[in-house]
């Protein structure tokens, strides 16, 4: 018997452990001091009532035996796709409902979705981004090259023509950057995969959070039905995080090795999945309906808020950063050329405020700092407050 | 870009498909016949009342920013895998809860645990049994061998000291045959497992169903913590097949190529998986509570009168077949030596019964024929009279 030798090439992640002990071990030595929390990568506000109406419901389905629901189909149910189907609409983008796959989350299939694909692939990846990339690869065994991404493209690395690569993720609005790209870029990216038979697997799990004329879909862009697959998440949309629902989209004109993906992945799902949970999948439909769209705006709106007084407060310190008002996160450059561990240091013992070191994220997040806006507006401000305070002196005296 | 060539070698599988347009053709061809359907593999009893309770305070929950919950732990949360080990413990099994991880079905994790082993290794699969373990295998490129079943050994096959296999499926009670392995038996199969470094895989989604003085887990046998990995659901046990939720037992002993599986599981769920549904997490908790069991006890006697009386009609035909008493399945040998399809369409056609040809779980299936207990009372004992006014006079011509 062999294992699967891969799992050696994992580079062990201790970044949210290490953050927790040293906030631990703060507030044991500072019991009288007040931490907040800006590194919080989970919402924090209640489902919005539709919401959760629909899933109590979808239980009491389950109660009766006229209403009982057994095994789901595996790609999810028709009234779920459907509802998605028209939530692409309403931004412009033609998606059929036979198109969309109802999963337990982004996660799941960023992860699985690998399994349609060769181990013998060269698999190109941002730096920074979402660890998941990476080390579902490396467990795949598969080449990884990566784009790194810094200060002189605003993170939001571009494609180099003298790279061959055969599957790229991309994260837009980006986890951790909050970066996000605009049309152009996304139809260079386009172009490369088209020139070199790649396949692009865009993670659009923050997509609700644009604000700007930006693509919130990688199918607002002509050619990506024939080299994109976009995995979706409603965990930051609506706060699904703990609910566990999410889609992924495969065009039908998305052909590699004269085989539909569409196909492959159904079959992928039909073997190694057995659909959504009935009550789970009346909560996704609820979160479609105009009412739920309504609700779960007002979420994002008060994130936005604190994302924004995030970001106010660092413009007028001067720092650099990106994200923000697309994304419930802020990057931003560690001040006086500290490192990340650092700056996270010095925050939490002169603000008492928790961030998460940027080089958690790729060895390009080195010197950067993700703040995210899932506090409370009232922590929030007064984090904010607290930066300035400390950073504000320091900053006037070294310019 | 190279997609996974072995999806190439899946044979299409059409059973419950053709099953369905025969069927459909009869009923439009005979809209006066009532046809009675024994071939459903879902369960039809709504659940229990006390889960439903508890899922739906796990979604009011998630109304209230106080009890909302966000990201559930990657492996379950410990209140699930507590009552799961005290589970255990009621049989008489010790199994830690942090060795079980909680997920969204067997399914998934019967595909899912693949990721962890090597493509190189050869996995022994039964036959006739529940197809996506092969699917699975050969998705992953594994050489697949099959431990043939038949009425020798009461279609549980025992391993072969000359056959070297690195991965064994064993599914007991058995899926699509009923057939439960004793003490005795999987005592064979473990140390078959120890002698050559195999790791078995021990689906148990039926162990709820058994009356007899049967194993209810693998690890009723000593050694088996050296060597297997144990798949259970609340699919059959408490109706979950809509709701999604089983559990995989990883005990810590497990080691295989110098490393814990445990270890390598925890790490392949933490970085393809995001937990279970909070709401469905305090379902399953409610299945393992005193009045859960009794509950869902109730709905699995039901079950099991319909399987007796099957199995009662075919004792007085004299016709042989396994299952029924320690399983929702009963499997058949075709009378008048039929094939499975030729029995399915003589059913259909004069008692207007449905049922499975056993040949779409493997090759050694041919010739025999699954029924199942998930329709009513009253409609397994009209479909069984049905059964017993064609056969019974034949069968008496011929004997």
């Amino acid at each position: 018997m062999k294992i699967n030798g891969n799992f050696d090439k994992l580079v062990p992640n201790y970044l949210f452990a290490d953050v927790a002990r040293k906030t631990n071990e703060f507030i044991a030595a500072n019991p009288d001091k007040k931490v907040i929390r800006l590194g919080i990568g989970d919402v924090t506000l209640p489902l919005a009532p539709v919401v959760v109406d629909a899933m109590q419901r979808g239980c009491e389905d389950l109660r009766d035996q006229k209403t009982f629901k057994g095994y789901p189909e595996y790609e999810g149910y028709d009234f779920v796709r459907n509802k998605i189907s028209d939530y692409y609409q309403s931004f412009g983008v033609k998606i059929d409902a036979d198109e969309i796959f109802i999963s337990d989350g982004a996660k799941s299939d960023c992860g699985n979705i690998g399994d349609i694909f060769s181990q013998d692939n060269t698999v190109l990846i941002p730096d920074p981004v979402y660890p998941v990339y990476v080390d579902a690869n490396i467990m795949a065994g598969r080449n990884i090259i990566y784009a790194p991404a810094g200060e002189d493209d605003n993170f939001l690395p571009m494609p180099d023509k003298n790279v061959k690569a055969d599957i790229i993720y991309l994260c837009s609005p980006n986890n951790p950057t909050g970066a996000a790209y605009n049309f152009g870029q996304l139809k260079e990216w386009v172009e490369y995969a088209l020139e070199n038979d790649a396949v692009i697997l865009y993670d659009a799990a923050y997509e609700a959070f644009i604000r700007d004329e930006l693509p919130r879909s990688i199918y607002c862009i002509d050619g990506a039905r024939e080299c994109a697959i976009e995995l979706c998440s409603l965990s930051k949309t609506a706060g699904f995080t703990g609910v566990r629902c999410g889609y992924t989209v495969v065009p039908k004109e998305l052909v590699r090795g004269g085989k539909k993906l569409h196909d492959m992945w159904y079959r992928r799902q039909a073997t190694k999945f057995n659909g959504v949970s009935w009550a789970v999948q009346c909560a996704a439909a609820a979160v479609f309906t105009p009412e739920g769209q309504r609700q779960c705006r007002k979420n994002l709106d008060y994130y936005h808020e604190n994302a924004m007084l995030i970001a106010k407060t660092l413009d007028e310190l001067g720092i650099y950063y990106t994200g923000g008002k697309n994304s419930p996160y802020i990057w931003m450059k560690c001040p006086f050329n500290m490192s990340s561990w650092e700056f996270f240091d010095y925050l939490l013992s002169n603000a008492a405020v928790v961030g998460t070191p940027g080089e958690g994220f790729g060895s390009c997040g080195k010197g950067y700092f993700r703040l995210t806006s899932f506090n409370s507006h009232e922590k929030t401000a007064e984090a904010a407050e607290r930066m300035k305070d400390i950073l504000e002196f320091r900053l006037n005296v070294n310019s």
